[in-house]
């Protein structure tokens, strides 16, 4: 089931040398998957008839950043996450070896319910696929982070616009000089997304993002993009440049690429993410208290 | 610098075997601690000048629960906080072998600023000390927990009653029904700790702990505590009971004595807690965003 892809260079996360439609993670077609629930889209991802990316997918349900590595890596991973919550929101971890993942909704098998992967060795990217069962051993852990798209909905619902999802394009995300608190060998500086929102909205945007902490919570910053290391904000170093219109201010949210960024550098000998904008759809409702997932005859 | 104490039979987390100043957590003398800074408090609990609960100390300073394991333990029991994020909020995990815990505040040597510790060998309590150094390893990892002096605090600042403070005695608690979520050995029941709120500032209540996840967050029930397990509201499993009067409902929030449970009954040859009430006072502000303490010079 494994489709490879051109693995020449050391991966740009997001848009990086992978070519085809994979480039464009947010702006794909939603399909005919729109209005299935979260179970149906797994099932439909499962047997390979659903590949494309999943924003606006499962309205409602919690969608993850993974990021799959040896258990040797995992408690320092875990320790860098636990210490760097706004990039890295642990949503999810998986007992060592096995793929499938309770905590997060029924029957969730990471080795095939996720419709594009990434696998990196020793921190380069060698293959995109859209199966990993050949690649999972028993020493393997999943841990699932939260993604923005629970905010980004959020923030649609109480009518403060959000501009890439108007254009059709991928967030842009920066590099910053921003340093992240290391955890063995996984240490960097975080990366952010980047919305321009209405001045006179911008403290009910901080407002609403906070309440999703696990969602990478209130914005890192605002306004001068320098404070943080940004040079250009036409310069993305990922995703696709938008425009900030008079009485408009740039704000910043911790990133899921940080993560990332932060894996690759660290260079295990393997490690396998989604594919950027191909996101694990779990059962979890986004605006849960917490992201464990309980059957409908427990109650919390 | 070590003070060991009766040790014959499992302990009760709570108000276990151990005897004397130790068995009425929260109702002790605040002594000339009251008014200092986290760090100053810190300062006279390390050279043994501070021998007392913590409650009400360095107010507005997150105080945290801790629980200390070797770390072939540690993945398993962060899994288990992971996936029971009610009882066991992660907020800070410190590296192998490292007694400090520079993300919770400045000059945090976990094997002295404890006022009180207890020692578990194989899930028995076998001594209660004020001070670890002599059992420190550098394969010892310090996990902190979220505790519920954070929401009480903001409770009380909203004029919502919290009883157990009113007395002076310690807040009731109660094993339940509920399962956890597994993690490797770690397993069990939650515990839960009760405060009786007037009805008609329920919804308040609620909507207050809720803004604090890594202080247990919003109740796990109200009313009827049969729903949980429990039949007696009188005769808790560790704390004092309290009085509910007319128009008071009984409501139940996770409680931190159930990682303690948790860490018991695996078993682990060694296990170090704080004695219950003598927390870890932090750096952290306990309304912050996250539990990570950044120094005045660092903004995030």
């Amino acid at each position: 089931m494994a489709r490879h892809v051109n693995t020449a260079k050391t991966a740009d996360p997001v848009s990086g040398p992978v070519s085809g439609p994979v480039s464009n993670p947010v702006a794909g077609p939603v399909s005919e998957a729109a209005g299935l629930s979260s179970g149906a889209i797994r099932k439909r991802i499962r047997i390979g008839a659903h590949d494309a990316p999943t924003a606006g997918l499962a309205a409602g349900k919690l969608q993850c950043n993974l990021a799959i590595l040896p258990e040797v890596y995992a408690l320092d991973f875990l320790r860098f996450c636990q210490r760097n919550p706004k990039p890295c929101p642990v949503v999810g971890v998986s007992d060592t070896g096995d793929p499938m993942l309770p905590t997060l909704g029924e029957d969730i098998d990471v080795r095939s319910d996720v419709a594009r992967y990434r696998v990196f060795r020793d921190g380069q990217l060698t293959a995109e696929v859209t199966d990993i069962s050949d690649l999972w051993n028993d020493q393997m852990v999943t841990i699932a982070l939260g993604c923005s798209f629970t905010f980004e909905t959020a923030l649609v619902r109480a009518g403060i616009p959000v501009r890439h999802i108007e254009t059709g394009g991928n967030v842009p995300m920066y590099r910053t000089s921003l340093d992240l608190e290391p955890a063995g060998d996984f240490a960097g500086q975080m990366v952010v997304s980047m919305r321009p929102i209405p001045e006179h909205q911008l403290d009910e945007a901080i407002a609403i993002s906070a309440k999703f902490p696990q969602a990478h919570g209130a914005p890192i910053a605002y306004g001068d993009p320098a404070q943080i290391g940004i040079t250009d904000l036409q310069r993305p170093d990922y995703g696709d440049p938008v425009d900030i219109q008079p009485g408009e201010i740039p704000v910043f949210w911790a990133c899921g690429v940080t993560p990332q960024n932060v894996l690759q550098a660290a260079r295990p000998p393997i490690c396998i993410t989604h594919a950027p904008g191909y996101m694990l759809i779990t059962d979890v409702a986004e605006d849960a208290e917490t992201s464990i997932y309980k059957k409908q005859t427990n109650k919390e």
